[in-house]
């Protein structure tokens, strides 16, 4: 199910995203709106502060999921941030990376692919570590999705506090026991 | 002596570029200079568009040497472009990728690491496929480059077609023979 990335892959994919985003400025410069540019700019900087952050876990497995996934996502759309002081997460991530590439996988079968979906990762970190996930989308199944939540709550170290899903919205929150 | 890169790093790399191409983006645009804001971005589209070409060149060794080497380069920046149209290099890039593996060895070696040393590179893409090096700086010891090029010149497939080396410049061309 992990998709093994050749360097080369990987550069073209960043680069593609990269693009994206000078183009959004090309475009707002082409119109001479230069406040909508610096916004752009100013949201760009906070995303690779998020990145870096993200990458300063020390969790490597889970860094890579999250920063490649929106390359090969088919039902929604994946967004995160890192909140509070890094600290390191080294010995989480095999099993945090584990929950949330099969927790991905089952969002992926519920969604509905002709909608608008978005899944939104808060990374919490203060005296415990939390992930908020937040979803706003489709959900074709939302019993199945919760059987499945309900099955994968407690890991070694990693554990579902709570969830709840509705039809258009589901919000799981993911706690690491230290 | 080829480095393995995670993917993360591979990001974070690549992130580190981009975000000194957002910075000078934002710098000229605090000083309201718009003519230099667009040019950068021309300059930045042009060399995305190199950097698709080389990896449209299916070498993904030499793609991959060429476009991470600044991260590891210690004595000497490289850039590249390629021009012409893309053909498929893929059974030469064993060979290709070697070739240039060793040459930029043995230049770190030769370049002063206290000067500002630049290392160009044009693949023209014809009837035949040559490699331009275009070297300027300092070299400590023209003898032994020319040494050791004198006995790098032919490989199966991959020959060096000339070289001149003089004390703050070199130029070397390789050609590929299909």
């Amino acid at each position: 199910m992990k998709k093994q990335w050749h360097i080369v892959e990987v550069l073209r994919q960043s680069r593609h995203d990269w693009l994206n985003k000078i183009q959004l400025i090309k475009g707002n410069l082409a119109l001479n709106k230069l406040e909508r540019v610096k916004e752009i700019i100013e949201e760009i900087v906070i995303e690779t502060q998020h990145e870096a952050k993200l990458t300063n876990l020390n969790a490597l497995e889970l860094a890579e999921l999250l920063m490649t996934y929106n390359w090969q996502a088919q039902h929604f759309r994946l967004e995160y941030e890192v909140l509070g002081d890094v600290c390191d997460l080294s010995i989480y991530d095999k099993e945090l990376s584990n929950w949330c590439r099969q927790f991905f996988y089952i969002l992926e079968e519920h969604a509905d692919g002709n909608g608008e979906n978005h899944l939104s990762i808060s990374i919490e970190i203060g005296e415990n570590v939390r992930f908020f996930f937040d979803y706003s989308g489709t959900i074709t199944d939302a019993n199945s999705l919760k059987e499945w939540l309900s099955s994968h709550m407690a890991g070694t170290a990693v554990f579902v506090e709570t969830f709840q899903v509705h039809s258009k919205e589901m919000t799981v929150v993911l706690k690491i026991g230290m």
